[in-house]
């Protein structure tokens, strides 16, 4: 809840809290609804669970809009600002909230600085993504593009060296420099990634597995990308 | 449904197909229940629907029995004959049937032989973890243990090195060799590595990640860690 607060992104109308649960534990969420002015309502346990979606709601819930998606020209601004060469993440093909939330949550920690999820017709759970994310979908820009195409062209104006993940490329992540200002895509199990997304990048690479392995999760397959990025670009090489 | 065949770790009374699944499509599935003597019953896709867990089933049930676990001496029996050091993974402290199963996926794909479970009160939904595993839950040996201590004893005793992933070790993942026998130990989001694991490990490390991020999912961090174990294994060091 506390990311939703101090995001300001959505509008929250109003905090309904569980009777019973102590000020000082939520002592953070408070001070920054009164900061915003948020009106707050002490509710039974019985009357929370009936409006929450799921059960792990920790005794917190928003009556608030839906976060807004981000807008591509932020990413674009946000380029110019960054302080490290810049790391994007585009999805294609999730199908899974949960899964979705997860690799918000690996991509925040690992430093990406947007999101690029291609539109599918899967209209994910808002709910179920933010909770799995531990906060990063409010933190993390996240831009729904159409076909990708002139996204990516304009990324490339920006320098982005964009890399392709596919089972069957010749060079493996580790063999890729991923240093410089960098796009990652990776495409879903079932389809991988389209021929849209295919003919806008710079170059393709693959996860060493062992012989004869089934693919990766798409969640798996980023996290490990995204990780062999923050390892290059922290110098973490291993005597061998 | 072709990997539960395959391994015979279950005994299957009887298939049931969908009326209308193109024998040629499932040639695979009904050449091994041939093989084996296994009847095969056609039903309509409602009755299927009723009887399946969820809805992607793909229009092929199995009546079953579990998967037997497997022993732990099974896995001390493995690492004799093992053609490569041996990887194996602890995981303690999951909560999620999905996750499980997706981490089970990635790790037969990068090269563990079996996998250790630490005992908790949380029971798994079998049918959850085989679908989310791709097959991987039939394959690998899944060894239940209680508290560890013996088990673990009994590895180092077998030269497996056992490294702890915890926040805030010294060392990354990148600094330590995983190419020797490796046991890899990963605890839950919530609580971390029992001190049971821990006065087991011969070392800890921890996956290197942005300031002030929140951790990684328990599923993301094993796959990150067998990624860099596999990276380390093929020798794949990138130039710098």
């Amino acid at each position: 809840m506390l990311p939703a607060l101090q995001q300001r992104r959505r509008r929250i109308q109003l905090l309904i809290i569980k009777q019973g649960l102590p000020d000082d534990k939520i002592a953070d969420v408070l001070n920054e609804a009164e900061r915003q002015n948020i009106p707050v309502q002490r509710l039974a346990k019985s009357e929370i669970d009936a409006m929450a979606f799921g059960k792990t709601h920790g005794g917190i819930l928003a009556l608030c809009t839906p976060k807004p998606p981000a807008a591509f020209d932020e990413i674009i601004d946000s380029l110019k600002s960054a302080a490290s060469p810049p790391l994007l993440l585009l999805l294609e093909g999730v199908e899974d909230s949960q899964n979705l939330g997860y690799t918000l949550r690996s991509a925040e920690a690992l430093g990406v600085q947007a999101i690029l999820l291609k539109k599918h017709l899967w209209d994910f759970d808002e709910v179920a993504v933010s909770r799995a994310s531990s906060g990063a979908y409010e933190r993390l820009p996240v831009v729904k593009i159409e076909r990708a195409g002139e996204e990516l062209e304009k990324l490339r104006r920006h320098d982005l060296r964009i890399w392709g993940c596919i089972a069957n490329a010749k060079r493996t992540c580790y063999e890729v420099d991923l240093t410089g200002p960098t796009l990652l895509a990776i495409g879903g199990e079932k389809r991988g990634l389209s021929a849209a997304v295919r003919v806008q990048c710079d170059g393709f690479m693959r996860i060493p597995m062992r012989e004869k392995a089934t693919s990766l999760s798409l969640s798996h397959a980023a996290c490990i990308l995204l990780a062999e990025a923050m390892r290059q670009r922290l110098g973490q090489f291993k005597d061998s």
